[in-house]
């Protein structure tokens, strides 16, 4: 595979190097995709570094993470790397796929479309878990992809869960997310989502993209999610912890392996995030570390 | 005075508030104005705490400090409140304020106007200064306004630095600056806003709006600024801070007094501050809570 990978900026920060990239994308269907990530210091041409992949949720790109989340001194002092891909493709001009910020553009849900209208560019899945690693590796960038594991927020949490609890070959050492879209079969942007991508809509993404289907079904999780009680989307209805965390324990998993945090008056934002960003990536150099 | 403060906005963030606030500034001829106000978690009704002002850059508004600045953070854990002001008056309808990204709306340049387009509307200094501080404490948040301090980046660097050292009651104990503009009287930026707000121009904002003129009559000065060598803004001549660190040793003041680093291959940008962030809030500690 011979892809052009093209650097359109670098940021140095925290000692290490925060690049963003741009190529052409077969998972998407030829479309551009951007990318940032920062390497820590202590990686060199001989020394790989372990990695952290990082989904946000709806309406973001590859930068809110990068510019918000307070993630790049923690993992700078623990030299881990950490990839922030898109959300979704770009320019697919789709009809209506830039009508709602909960569908479309800015809103992939980490899944590969099989409805037709979808599914030569939404291919989010493929493109995370195996097109970024693989392009990043062939351009010999110091990644050691045997450590990654992978988190985010909302719609990115859900990807973080499913993406982990469905990989059958543990490419994941572990997964957190913040405030994750945990039961997306049983709530509206779920359902939304599912309808729109999946020739075979809900029914499809049970027990495939839901992860409190999954999880009845994983060996050994480890996986750390806080949940604001101040958020919004929670009150709605739209992220349905307490259906994970109920699946969780019904499968016999204990606090340890799957641990559901309640944040007194937390919200959606990324002042949210930022607040436990340390602890999530301390969570994570127990394993990618280990 | 009685001034109506509306909270627009709230966030859990730290375990502290960061809370959005709007009211009809009198400094600013009328129009409204908005601010960011984060108070620490050990703030209460009985229990003041110091405060830190951090003015923004060029184009930025009162949230860049508060998104992506990683300082809140280190605040909580100090105890300091942070107060974002905005950068320029918003809304004021002068005829070219808008047309370009350096002048006018988003580049106040914390100074009070005296040419009669600018003087009724631009009148940050006054609305930094005096008017926030007042209203804030006109509403009973719990900020004690005799242990305050100031920082900023770029223009905000600019104007943390200067409102420090003009200051004739010592208003603030610390100043401290990313890459600020250490010499506008000869810089493209500063030459271009002092011509457009200052009926005397240039001339008119010598000794007043330029911390290398004021240092050299400043009294034992507390200041530190970082300066990435991999900044276009430096390489172009806008930031100058060879002239004010030229300016302050030969005025006498040795590297405890004013320290002025040069950070290799950083930039300009929101990576470089939240690099030093901390190192800030621990250096205005030092004054804020002696």
């Amino acid at each position: 595979m011979s892809v052009q990978l093209e650097k359109t900026s670098s940021n140095k920060v925290f000692e290490g190097e925060l690049a963003k990239y741009r190529f052409k994308s077969t998972a998407l269907g030829g479309l551009f995709a951007n990318f940032n990530l920062f390497i820590p210091p202590n990686a060199s041409e001989t020394i790989k570094v372990p990695v952290l992949v990082y989904l946000s949720g709806l309406t973001c790109t590859e930068d809110n993470g990068a510019q918000k989340g307070s993630f790049l001194g923690p993992a700078s002092a623990q030299g881990i790397a950490i990839l922030f891909p898109d959300t979704s493709p770009r320019g697919a001009a789709i009809e209506g796929e830039d009508d709602n910020w909960d569908f479309g553009t800015g809103a992939g849900f980490y899944i590969n479309a099989t409805d037709p209208k979808y599914s030569k560019h939404y291919n989010m899945y493929t493109h995370v878990t195996l097109e970024l690693p693989e392009i990043i590796e062939a351009a010999g960038l110091p990644i050691d992809w045997q450590r990654q594991s992978i988190f985010g927020h909302s719609m990115g949490g859900h990807g973080a869960l499913t993406l982990y609890l469905s990989s059958t070959t543990k490419q994941y050492r572990s997964a957190s997310a913040f405030a994750p879209i945990c039961n997306p079969t049983k709530c509206p942007w779920g359902e939304k989502a599912f309808s729109g991508y999946l020739q075979g809509g809900i029914e499809e993404a049970k027990g495939k993209y839901d992860a409190t289907d999954l999880i009845s079904a994983y060996k050994e999780p480890d996986s750390l999610q806080p949940q604001g009680t101040g958020d919004n989307f929670y009150k709605q209805g739209q992220l349905l912890p307490e259906n994970f965390l109920k699946a969780s324990r019904d499968a016999g998993y204990d606090e340890f392996q799957v641990r559901v945090r309640s944040q007194e008056a937390y919200d959606h934002s990324y002042y949210f995030i930022s607040t436990f960003a340390a602890d999530h990536i301390h969570f994570h150099a127990n394993f990618l570390k280990a």
